[in-house]
């Protein structure tokens, strides 16, 4: 039996259920509020993290870790190329947005919206998410010129670069902080891969207190 | 040509030139002062992050994508295992110090004393490294344990995980952060790593302006 530890908002763990729809890996779905440091949780990963990924008696956590491991493992369809130089682009990409992009908006925005008030630690501070709001900006505008040039972000097709942005830009999109009008490329981008089966689940996903726009489950947005 | 633009106080930096050392790959090392945002520099990576490194006419940035693409074209020696599982620990680890450790020390304690004053951004603010300080003796408690199991970090043999945390403790060792007669499965395997004459030529950068402690290049420490 395989099973999936996760946070509905995170995109770590959207990625991964993306990554798991793709390859049609059947997971029972575990939501874990990780914050709460659950005694068993701990013991599964004493990181305290989500994702965290079980099959049998084995246990990944670290989305990167996870991605790697399916894709070794279960490698129909790929989510990377065979070329060697363009699986050091998709990964180059999913590394950004995981990491600096992570850092620059998800913890700015995400975070101070969301994740203060659902773990219960303290209020958001506005001079936070403005600066997120601002790097928001500078990375949409990144994203736009690679998309002005490619038909999908890392290459002509499908990779997991583009699960892993869409899953940072999903989780943004469910408090309202993407203006997609201002990005076109970007736009057209998100609805051919919003429109996609395994990314159904996901939207229709609702966090208690707090209420997704009305086009962040459409698919003419 | 082989190129490497780094910084050599960067543990991501440190890690890449240790895996091309191992893997006998001649590279012309570049310092780059990245904080200044040289033109041509960003032109070469619009993150404006180092390391980057360079092969004829390829250019990959993300110390990660550059690790998993030299891992992939110059296997010998193997800096991953064979086995799918095993695989997988060496990343959740490696991505452990890469993420989790790197905001929850590196940031808080390399980076207020050391790349505040280089990079003229400020005076390093002491809760900050204080906090950075309590979490380093979590993460090395942690080694610790798993240590007092394993030959190395992640199994019974050498892998890029060691690379990687050697990369990290390394970097704050230079400014005489970790106790190492505090945790000594964790000492043992610092000197088997130390001894490594890839390791050697890192040992000897200096940084201006900050002298690493004595016993920073004893192996016998």
């Amino acid at each position: 039996m395989k099973k999936l530890y996760h946070f509905s908002l995170s995109p770590f763990c959207r990625k991964i259920r993306l990554i798991l729809g793709e390859k049609k890996i059947d997971v029972e779905l575990i939501e874990e509020k990780f914050w709460e440091k659950r005694v068993q949780f701990i013991k599964i990963n004493h990181a305290g993290e989500v994702p965290v990924y079980v099959e049998n008696l084995l246990t990944i956590s670290d989305s990167n870790a996870i991605f790697e491991y399916l894709e070794e493992k279960y490698n129909d369809p790929p989510l990377l190329p065979d070329n060697l130089e363009l699986r050091a682009e998709c990964r180059r990409l999913s590394n950004w947005f995981d990491f600096k992009f992570h850092k620059e908006v998800t913890e700015r925005v995400l975070y101070e919206r969301v994740y203060k008030k659902v773990m219960k630690r303290g209020y958001p501070k506005s001079e936070i998410i403005k600066s997120g709001l601002k790097n928001l900006k500078f990375h949409l505008n990144y994203l736009n010129w690679l998309l002005e040039k490619r038909k999908w972000i890392a290459c002509d097709f499908l990779t997991i670069s583009d699960f892993t942005v869409a899953s940072h830009l999903s989780s943004l999109d469910y408090i309202s902080d993407v203006n997609w009008q201002e990005f076109s490329y970007v736009k057209d981008w998100y609805s051919k891969i919003k429109s996609r089966p395994t990314f159904r689940p996901i939207l229709s996903d609702l966090l208690a207190g707090f209420n997704p726009p009305e086009h962040y489950n459409d698919l003419d947005f």
